[in-house]
């Protein structure tokens, strides 16, 4: 029998070594024929409104620098956005930026709950596993989730390169603006494009928050990261970012 | 095969009309034979270090008052307490007041690592769904959880007869506090005899704030619950307390 939730989530290196533990909601922009393409066309699947371009190489190269743990999406964000919880409209939103979802639309409560079925808590049970386990270990994981902005927005570009979100504890999103400031030539900012106002810190608030792990949204635009390369070059400036900022914390938390 | 994880939970009435979903984390004193009696007495294993007497009869005698769905524990909190992250102490106590529990004195990492995945994730993983789905059906769910507490302890007498405990979102609580002093003529208080500070909200913490639902932790004194027509009478005055506390809580929403 086929199990409906199989494929919902993909753990990368749940055994590696680091605290960290990385977290991409949007990694993927796949419209499996189960839900079908929601009547887009195939230049709007390819958009930043079905994924975040460039956030899974981004990801997948800290991860390789940090020995980090993984956790990805496989399905677009236009039929489950896996960082809003189900009461949500942008759960599965039926307008996104400047464009109309046609599948979305007039979606019935029974759909929205088979999506919430086969895709959220899928992917936020296996993150929650993942946590705990370590937890129950004696271990303290932190986590980051990784996502890209587009450098136009409703037509306006937007200047800043990478923005850092925090939701109820601010103290490692602090440390990592600051150090990004002193170590970076990034046009780093704290809770821009996106704050906790504007409903994006759901997988923080949910996995982080309740177990007391420190946690960070960090936001890259992605015309930064728009292929490998890149991705691998800024991972290399952003590694070494994430663990002087945790140590940093670390030793605050210490002499405290 | 067998499922490592069957028997965690129970949901009773799953497809209940009322917006309460009753928690029980402390329903059951059962120690399965995978872990064992953990070194203790028929009479230790009968105490409310191992459950909460009397919890489980009146959530049902609730439950069925007000055509809720209740989410049950099958195991004694002593071999995982669902009301702890793993990473507590009290998640597998060694000493719970003026007892020591054998079995859980030196556990080791990978055995907590057992327990966390046998009971712990699976419990919340069944509470999540049901919560999850409900809010994708357009529904609010208001999570209330059940628990008892001893008339003595460490030998000294507990006056209050009922608590009222709340975490981050005290308005649930409040509604109920001030209801019960009106309705009833119940010794109830706030946040006695445990509170947040005491690490007891952490299902409410975990379940019910990511997700914005109103919650509150109810505590009655066990001697008032022991038996099956104490429990019935219990619930025949409680239940018009949480029905007239959660609609003067909506009516203040509607109209701030």
């Amino acid at each position: 029998m086929e199990d409906p939730t199989e494929g919902a989530v993909v753990i990368e290196g749940d055994a590696a070594a680091s605290p960290f533990v990385l977290v991409c909601e949007h990694a993927a922009n796949a419209f499996p024929a189960r839900w079908g393409d929601l009547g887009l066309s195939p230049a709007e699947r390819d958009a930043h409104i079905a994924w975040d371009p460039g956030a899974l190489g981004l990801a997948r190269a800290l991860a390789r620098r940090l020995d980090a743990a993984l956790v990805r999406a496989t399905t677009s964000r236009l039929i489950y956005d896996l960082n809003r919880p189900p009461q949500s409209k942008g759960a599965s939103a039926a307008r996104s930026e400047i464009y109309t979802i046609p599948g979305n639309e007039a979606l019935s409560p029974a759909a929205r709950r088979d999506r919430t079925r086969a895709l959220y808590l899928p992917f936020h049970a296996a993150l929650r596993g993942l946590l705990a386990e370590r937890l129950a270990l004696g271990q303290s994981p932190v986590v980051i989730t990784i996502h890209s902005f587009t450098p136009l927005w409703h037509g306006q570009p937007r200047a800043v390169e990478f923005g850092i979100i925090h939701d109820a504890d601010p103290a490692l999103a602090h440390a990592i603006f600051e150090t990004a400031k002193a170590q970076t030539t990034l046009d780093a900012r704290l809770n821009e494009p996106y704050s906790a106002a504007d409903e994006v810190t759901h997988t923080l608030a949910l996995q982080a928050t309740p177990m007391g792990l420190r946690n960070a949204m960090l936001e890259i635009r992605n015309d930064l990261i728009a292929d490998t390369s890149a991705q691998e070059a800024m991972a290399e400036r952003l590694a070494p970012v994430l663990l002087a900022a945790l140590a940093k914390l670390r030793a605050t938390e210490e002499t405290a």
